[in-house]
């Protein structure tokens, strides 16, 4: 079964970035994504839903590991509307190749991972283990643009 | 009209890493840059200006926006110097292909793409839209070497 | 002389990840390394010894520089493993291209690449300059997984 059947399977509802949107450029001058090759870039993805921020603050403080794993699993799902805006069909993607997830959290937070496991998780739902379980690192920083508790940088290899 | 005019119009005076100069390396065992096939891959450019950082320091706390984009800026004159010693140059770049940026910051500052977009605005003024906008992440972070403001970690595309 | 000649002489011991061992898989789901074409991307590796941090805590404040710098190292002879992993034998690698570094520290700790040359060092020590030094940025967050006090991001390439 390939990502798009799986998506309506789940129930996942991906945003419509369509062609030209997606929110990052509110941020700055930037583009959603990048090819080198078979190699797709994209721009950090952040949790936002309806417009707004989900759960911003920080870790270990007003941001419980619950909701930062539903904040990594909406970034998650905006990463399929940047896949589909970049490639048109998720079933193009031949494999997650990696993630640096940055969580937004006070200091000696000690559960990063626990949190951007919310995008991982998604990931390999929707692509299955062998495409949708790639490379990762997690990291705890100081900030993130507009408060946001969660983002990803992902690195995805495509069929051209 | 390339890159190395608009530089001259823009009257950005690039500083000459020559063949072998690249600050980053008092900082310990890195090479300035790197590639894989038509992909070139930089170390962390810093702030650098005359042998000193600019605006050192955090923002939210000493360093202002203003400071930290001008910051941001110089980063960006300094990648130019990168680029020419990994190129000779500057009009072989294809693509900026994406930056990952680093902001020193206090807590919950909430406007890190806001400084990172000295690197990115001069990235687009020198190279214009379709070279010179990449895909790009901010993060707001600890600290830095030197207590520099800004780092930015930048991978481009390259005619060989 | 070869990197796994190298070792032998420098009495490292590499740990044995073998087909499916990598710690990292601890802390989510991911996998430890990805091929696109002939680069070799992998996780985030740790300074995990014998199934522990090495020198928890934070740079700064409990963890000195030296021990930061022995905790790097022992980050890097993780990636050795990792790419035995990866790869059977260390002689396929032709070039370390990058690594993005992380150290959990205290703000305004100034001296975070003094930290991440352990990785470094070691790189070049097992790899020779031309192969092991690559280039490389190094930031200071606010925690890694597991109160890791030191975390790398490497990206390699290799001979197919």
């Amino acid at each position: 079964m390939g990502a798009e059947q799986r998506i309506v399977e789940l129930g996942i509802v991906v945003p419509e970035f369509g062609g030209a949107g997606y929110y990052g450029e509110h941020y700055g001058r930037m583009r959603p994504f990048r090819f080198t090759g078979n190699v797709l870039h994209l721009s950090g993805h952040v949790p936002s839903r309806d417009g707004a921020p989900l759960h911003p603050g920080r870790l270990g403080a007003e941001v419980t590991v619950e909701q930062g794993y539903e904040a990594a699993r909406q970034t998650g799902i905006n990463v399929l509307a940047g896949l589909r805006q970049a490639l048109g069909d998720l079933d193009r993607v031949s494999a997650l190749v990696k993630s640096l997830n940055f969580v937004a959290c006070e200091p000696r937070f000690g559960e990063v991972h626990r949190v951007s496991s919310g995008m991982s998780d998604l990931m390999a739902d929707v692509f299955g283990e062998e495409i949708g379980v790639g490379c990762r690192a997690t990291i705890g920083v100081q900030a993130l643009a507009d408060h946001h508790c969660f983002e990803t940088w992902a690195t995805f290899e495509v069929r051209l």
